[in-house]
């Protein structure tokens, strides 16, 4: 696959444009609200501000004592985190919490520079700005209008919104009180992990589904190739994976290929263990499903393709209603702000190497071909070593109260932090859960092992509470 | 005193200047080194980059395993830090180090925008962009040109250094180690310490020189009114006091009283043990020396103005060459960087009550005044919680590896950590040091709990370096 199309790959985006569908099958109730605040927290040359959107619900809150509950908001539009963190929701009861989402900056409505920015106004989309806007925001909402009140606030953050709180942690202890970080691939960043370990937890999620399903993936690259390498043949696959468009060239194959590989990983994003409509309405367990046709690596080209696209089917056409299969994109459009932070602070490495370490295609990791592509498009050039020197890398040991939790079945487990650092800074493993399933709202088909985590995540935020009290 | 004179105070600006004396005489030999930095480090909006200054030292230094002690260079040109943290330069050696003092951005020679910057460009004028600049530095030194290396990063800082050391170590622990943080009023912030707090040390330091010293300057104020209340008598002072400019209006007189009154400051913070030459020499104990002379406020109207002038005239004139008496300003000039900052992050609210209070003219802190005045200067207008949100503001308690030191004879420590925080971060108490006394070389003079200060500070230092290899 293109390493440009690899490396711009949003954090967490496929869990969130189609959620929509949610926004009214979940009902959350939220006010709107929006909040002023500077374009620039870190100087004093522009004092250009704009309204940064958050949505709360205070049905539950205590207001003198009750926590705030804070969602730092990645990617997309907030409405889809509201709706797709129903942990957040099910616990605030409880707590007596305020629930708080935070749009993040140059996403949604909290379009700064009249939201329609120039090229060099995007420069000040930054994960350090938008932790920025959050400590305005607290501090907005702990306005004292009548009496001293105490509201601790506990982070959360899913994906790179969970990057985010951990960070938020990090560099304002005195703001966040604790962070609950779900599949947060904070060391995903040059140099603090293998550039293929992505595409190996993909694969091994694959092995586990079936032995054949992996193998069967892995030689169809080949058998592409082979099968298109003649007019007839391309024709051929064509027909038989229905594509809305005919394969011209090289070219064409190659994005057929990268579409496939995207389809993979997105559904070991997305492996929920019950229905869920994505990217595209899914089964329970996709994968799974995907991998009941493709169970032997050793058919001849044209019936092993059968299997691949009877396999790829549940990912594009669960429903029949898909007319053809249409490969120009795996995920929605406007991820546009995303890819500028791919393109400055985002910079992660990702690679394929085949054989015995993944079932895809080699790519090894051209930094110098994806500058280029990012000068090209945003006249910014990347460097390596920001978001480590900015964060600290895996030097956060002097961090506290945070909770990393990763589930094994998803891929960005591979840039997450799986063992506990200290005391207070704590690594949950769930095995059995794909993309921070331990942030959604209960179901009854959820594991066992989200059901415990998400005991322990409730335990370390009372614990935090109570420190909170013990020392305010 | 005119509160806009009061509020752009120096923190540490008295302690610099005139050092340039003891640049040969200390006799501290260095590199003089350059770094390339961004002037913006916390958005892409501009790529504007700058030269950044510092100083190194490697006689003693174990480039394999030896320690980085870095001095957060503050409000002036590098090499007067440099000349005047002798504790750094003498314990170098013990601990095989490395020294490093870094110039702050728009001091010295490190000033962006081709040394001329505009004014909407003084902007990046911030601590946070300071400490960027010092992270960039030490990843430029800690770079491995032959194999791994293992320098664990100490900082140093007195006063805004001071500030800036523990802000550092906050910020960004995985580059730093520990900080010892001499001096450092981290909470001479609005609503954290009392407004007249610093002038109360004041007084009780010219208190405990004398009770009647403390009644003189009090009583001053009002008998300078009434003397100036006829020409007669103002000519009498300009005659007396030996004045360079005749007393016109009441203006004049206001600027007389608080020259004085910054000359009481000045001196409380210079009160060192041994003759020094900061903004003018002085002899050891300098307060008690300006004591001698006032003993009795009882006394008619001149003979006690004649005894204060007696005792201002060790400070503007112990060497006996001053012609005149000139009450323009008691620090010197280039101070227009540090009066953008303290119209941007450092808005310290200070003020006096007079009375049983303080020895000094009653003067409210007016902040709609201070702001005003600000925006006329630089077209910003100050806020008042900007530093609490950055830094964290009393909520420090999830800092870890820091010394705050302050001396008991320092105005300075009324803003600054007077009790430890936490068992790694740590409050020292030196009962007879004025400003940062304990960073500076050692002396025969020295008081014994100084001397005391530095063992103390070098066991911390030697803990977080065990600290640093046990865990890397």
């Amino acid at each position: 696959m293109p390493n440009n199309m690899v490396g711009f790959r949003s954090c967490c985006w496929p869990l969130l444009l189609p959620l929509l569908v949610f926004h009214v099958a979940a009902g959350y109730e939220y006010t709107v609200n929006y909040v002023t605040v500077p374009v620039d927290h870190f100087s004093f040359y522009s004092d250009e501000l704009f309204e940064l959107k958050y949505l709360t619900n205070d049905t539950y809150w205590d207001v003198q004592n009750g926590p705030i509950f804070f969602y730092c908001g990645n990617e997309d539009r907030i409405e889809n985190f509201a709706e797709n963190t129903g942990f957040m929701w099910e616990i605030a009861e409880e707590f007596k919490a305020l629930i708080v989402f935070a749009e993040h900056r140059y996403y949604g409505e909290s379009i700064p520079f009249g939201g329609n920015p120039g090229l060099s106004e995007m420069g000040y989309l930054t994960s350090q700005q938008a932790l920025a806007d959050f400590v305005d925001l607290i501090k907005y909402l702990s306005a004292e209008p009548s009496g001293k009140r105490s509201n601790p606030v506990i982070a959360f953050g899913g994906s790179y919104g969970g990057m985010l709180a951990a960070w938020f942690r990090m560099k304002y202890p005195a703001v966040v009180q604790g962070a609950v970080a779900s599949s947060a691939p904070i060391w995903q960043f040059t140099g603090m992990t293998p550039c293929n370990d992505f595409y190996k937890v993909v694969t091994s999620v694959f092995r586990q589904a079936g032995a054949e399903c992996a193998l069967t993936i892995s030689k169809s690259w080949e058998v592409i190739d082979n099968v298109t390498s003649t007019g007839s043949g391309s024709d051929w696959l064509y027909k038989n994976w229905e594509l809305c468009k005919t394969l011209e060239d090289d070219d064409d194959v190659q994005d057929l290929k990268s579409w496939a590989a995207e389809v993979y990983v997105a559904l070991s994003m997305v492996n929920y263990p019950y229905e869920a409509n994505f990217l595209a309405p899914l089964p329970a367990n996709p994968i799974k499903e995907v991998c009941k046709s493709m169970t032997n690596h050793l058919e001849d080209n044209e019936t092993l393709l059968k299997s691949v696209f009877d396999g790829l089917s549940v990912y594009f056409n669960y429903t029949g209603a898909a007319r053809c299969l249409d490969i120009s994109s795996v995920y929605p459009p406007g991820m546009d702000a995303w890819n500028y932070q791919a393109c400055t602070e985002m910079i992660m490495p990702f690679c394929t190497k085949g054989g015995d370490d993944d079932m895809f295609e080699p790519s090894p990791w051209d930094f110098d071909a994806y500058a280029e592509s990012c000068e090209l498009m945003y006249g910014v050039r990347p460097t390596t070593d920001l978001m480590e020197k900015v964060y600290g890398g895996k030097h956060i040991r002097a961090a506290s109260n945070i909770i990393f939790s990763n589930g094994m079945l998803d891929p960005w487990s591979s840039g997450g932090v799986l063992k506990s650092v200290s005391s207070t800074v704590r690594a949950f493993l769930i095995p059995d859960a794909a993309h921070h399933l331990d942030l959604r709202a209960s179901n009854p088909n959820d594991p066992k092992s989200v059901i415990q985590a998400r005991k322990h995540i409730k335990n370390w935020i009372r614990g935090w509470i109570l420190e909170y009290r013990y020392r305010n």
